[in-house]
């Protein structure tokens, strides 16, 4: 554990020696401006008087450095070539923001929300297909999905749209081979909103426990901060490609228990964020016996399911289904929550909020719960819930819209692919640096060794080695990438996160110059 | 007080004889099913177990009577005229959802989306203005959003996109006089997740005071529950259509404070959900200087600043600008924050989730807290984003888009307005019924009052008398309103609310006819 962490875990109050248990925080690296001076504010509301829980939340993916990026490229554009920056180009790869990058929307998806929010364009159905080349099936889908929706400016069920939560159960028992029931689906704002939503269901108050990988996205340690309640952190295994291992995840489990926490729930991440990893089936196996043995809640973070790059995608889903079929009777009580969105993959519409969870042998009550809450509210934006019936159901063979859109689709798989492996082999050029297979996902979390020289600098400087690294980079480079503190990582080792998705590779080449200046500089 | 809301606020820690402040969730309309049997669950989460601030917090706007009213659409919807239903037709008038009844989106702001969502369009510039009708200041209005957005599948900054939330800035200062400052202003997925923002950085914990007028929209209850705050609940003044009364809502503030609450804010919701009232320049003013004289955080719900049918909208911030020219010093120290969404008034995008909040005399550090919070949501709909820009700056005068924005405008806000009156005169004919004019909104509020076999018959349904009410009206009718109870009421005082949103007229003869067998039968 970082020292930053340490000094907040120990200053949270369920943590004892005898615990690896993280506080909800110290997982993140520190987001408020830390050498700001605090003043003596005379107002109603300050740092000091707010709520401690949004105060104690971090973020370290929208934080310090992703607002000096965009200082940067504030800097660029109004400089006309002469901002005094050593770069001509801010690289934004601190976020899995598809759209900004390179990543072209899907025509076909794109074609249908234009109608959908124009449904008056229908009414010119030659113009469309004779002169704007819309395809017979864009109006035809756009015409169903009004019929369900009414119009995308009104609200919808809580839950989501009907006939949308259908396409996507029927997606579902395509996927895994094994029925998906509606009432079941909920349309959520993106995948975060999903987790913001069982998160603040499963957690009571601060004895509640929560399983949650490290490195992690940090929204799951903001969000169990804000509901002061208690992250139990397991340590992926870096030596197996980030993959889960069960001695690790019993010992956190085991402690956390031991130590008075009422651990209720398991967070799997798969494919990883940051770690890029894709977990074999017998690991996810063993998760779900864990769970179901220790009778847990199994959250299963599946945003990145079509970003598999190596051997194949395993929902929790199809493998607890399976498990239930071989050995009946046996596995009927796991609750398993899962999730997926329209952000990431070859979609990548993240602007656009949305997403959906499935439960799977949760309480009916318990359900009923969760759909008040999401009523407050009111509903998920309504033409992220229709991208979601776009994504779960695309033009298949035969459709007219079906050749372009599996062109598009697979030009985008492939070009991460390659994206990702051009990254993995400059890094495997660099000194200090190693960095596992890029499984899946959109991202890369090398190790660095660092000489204690930066070690000192960074000291000197108030902030973690990482931070400090990933500060020279950004103001040697341009490139915007994460420290490993931001998302938890073993003790004493030290990473950063990048995405493999800006266009081309010279940016690449720019952070294989500055590694060599920055180890010359401080060895 | 009714009567559940008097036992879940007699149930509260905090509430003692002496104050009049009610539970967060005490207000609010039960929703759970009242009638289910709680069966011993085996589950690990359970309604017993999981966080007992959800199960606590109370949302009638989609409760039990809107299930049950979905229940009977889908029944129509199957019946092929033969549902058995003495109705035809289910009238949504629980929720101001305008595109779901008779509100058509305005053409150029839908114009504006669908070459958003497919920027492709935009090569076709002779397609889209002589086959399809679009005018070219739609063309240009999508293709600088699509400068400033870049992809509206792309995330913006958390805060929103600078130069939208430039654009807002500017109508503040058009509407209001006033220099505004886009740094201050929040993009947000609709003025409900302003709110949720706002109210999770405000409340430390229980202590935490929060003054909310009663009626009220059962968000503010319900967000409360949530974070396990303190409601202070004000009385609106019904004998003077719906305003604020400053000594009842001093009355209300000193016994919480003598009580040891900590009130921090104030909530205003003007024009009123659900009473429809629309304050006059005297009541902001008084507000505002009860705010500075008590050290209060103003929250100003404004959403429904355009539907405004009797004098004029009064902003908080134009007033409280006014009285701080008038008085330099006296009130620098007032912290305001006012919410506006794209849901309601002309626009009424509800489904798009868009809105804003800006901030006034906030310290700096507590808006740093307020950016990372939304950060961990990452961004607002960029499309909703969208919408807001479009909505604080529609065409104007000279533009090629104006005549026909002007002229849809113009008839949305007349068809409120006349069907607003036809309800009101409707009201003012029914026995035993009262309700103040419509100044406001989207809404009336009339207080009903019901026979005493009435009320026994809803004791004998485990009901409130105003529930039943509404129960009755709904298998009678088709349509759904919703009992006062949902949003608090006086002590013995029954209400009911519903949009007038419905087209036509009809339904309102239904709701007199309905009435008039009610009161006979439980003369």
């Amino acid at each position: 554990m970082a020292a930053a962490a340490a000094a907040a875990a120990a200053a949270t109050t369920a943590t004892t020696a005898t615990t690896r248990r993280l506080s909800a925080t110290a997982a993140a690296w520190a987001w408020t401006a830390s050498g700001a001076a605090r003043h003596q504010s005379t107002m109603r509301l300050t740092v000091d008087t707010i709520n401690p829980n949004v105060r104690r939340a971090q973020y370290a993916v929208r934080g310090e450095l992703a607002v000096k990026s965009e200082e940067f490229r504030a800097r660029l554009a109004k400089s006309g070539g002469d901002s005094g920056l050593p770069f001509e180009q801010v690289v934004s790869a601190n976020i899995g923001n598809p759209q900004q990058l390179d990543q072209k929307p899907i025509t076909f998806f794109r074609q249908v929300c234009s109608l959908l929010e124009n449904p008056e364009l229908l009414k010119k159905r030659d113009v469309l297909i004779n002169s704007l080349g819309y395809k017979p099936d864009v109006l035809d889908r756009a015409q169903w999905l009004l019929r369900q929706v009414g119009s995308v400016g009104a609200y919808s069920a809580s839950n989501g749209v009907p006939a949308i939560r259908e396409s996507v159960a029927a997606f579902l028992e395509r996927r895994d081979g094994f029925p998906a029931d509606p009432a079941h689906i909920f349309l959520s704002a993106g995948a975060s909103s999903g987790v913001n939503t069982l998160l603040n269901v499963i957690c009571a108050d601060k004895s509640t426990g929560i399983l949650v990988p490290i490195p992690q996205y940090p929204l799951y340690t903001a969000t169990l901060s804000l509901l002061n309640a208690t992250c139990v952190p397991y340590n992926l295994d870096e030596s197996q490609a980030w993959g889960t291992d069960m001695g690790t995840i019993e010992a956190a489990y085991d402690a956390a228990k031991a130590d008075g926490v009422d651990v209720r729930c398991i967070v799997i991440i798969n494919p990883g964020n940051p770690t890029g990893a894709s977990l074999p089936e017998d690991h996810v196996r063993a998760v779900l016996d864990f769970a179901s043995r220790e009778r847990l809640v199994v959250m299963a973070d599946e945003v990145y399911q079509t970003n598999v790059f190596v051997g194949h995608f395993h929902s929790f889903k199809r493998v607890l289904r399976t498990m239930q079929r071989e050995s009946p009777g046996r596995y009927d009580d796991v609750e398993l929550a899962s999730l997926h969105s329209i952000s990431k993959g070859m979609v990548g519409e993240c602007g656009h909020r949305g997403g959906y969870f499935e439960l799977v042998g949760f309480d009916p009550d318990v359900e009923a719960e969760i759909y008040k809450f999401v009523s407050i509210m009111l509903c998920a934006p309504v033409i992220g819930q229709c991208l979601v019936e776009l994504m779960v159901n695309p033009p298949k063979p035969g459709d007219a819209s079906y050749e372009l859109y599996d062109r598009e689709y697979r030009a985008i798989y492939d070009g991460l692919r390659l994206r990702a492996r051009a990254l993995h082999k400059a890094f495997s050029q660099m000194e200090g640096v190693e960095c596992a297979e890029p499984q899946g996902a959109m991202y890369l979390f090398p190790t660095i060794r660092l000489p204690p020289r930066a070690v000192e600098a960074a000291k000197a400087e108030g902030r973690s080695a990482d931070e400090f690294y990933c500060m020279r980079m950004l103001e040697a480079t341009g490139i915007c990438v994460i420290p490993g503190s931001g998302f938890g990582q073993a003790d004493g080792s030290l990473h950063f996160r990048t995405t493999f998705l800006a266009p081309g590779t010279e940016w690449v080449g720019r952070i294989v110059d500055f590694h060599k200046g920055f180890m010359a500089k401080y060895r």
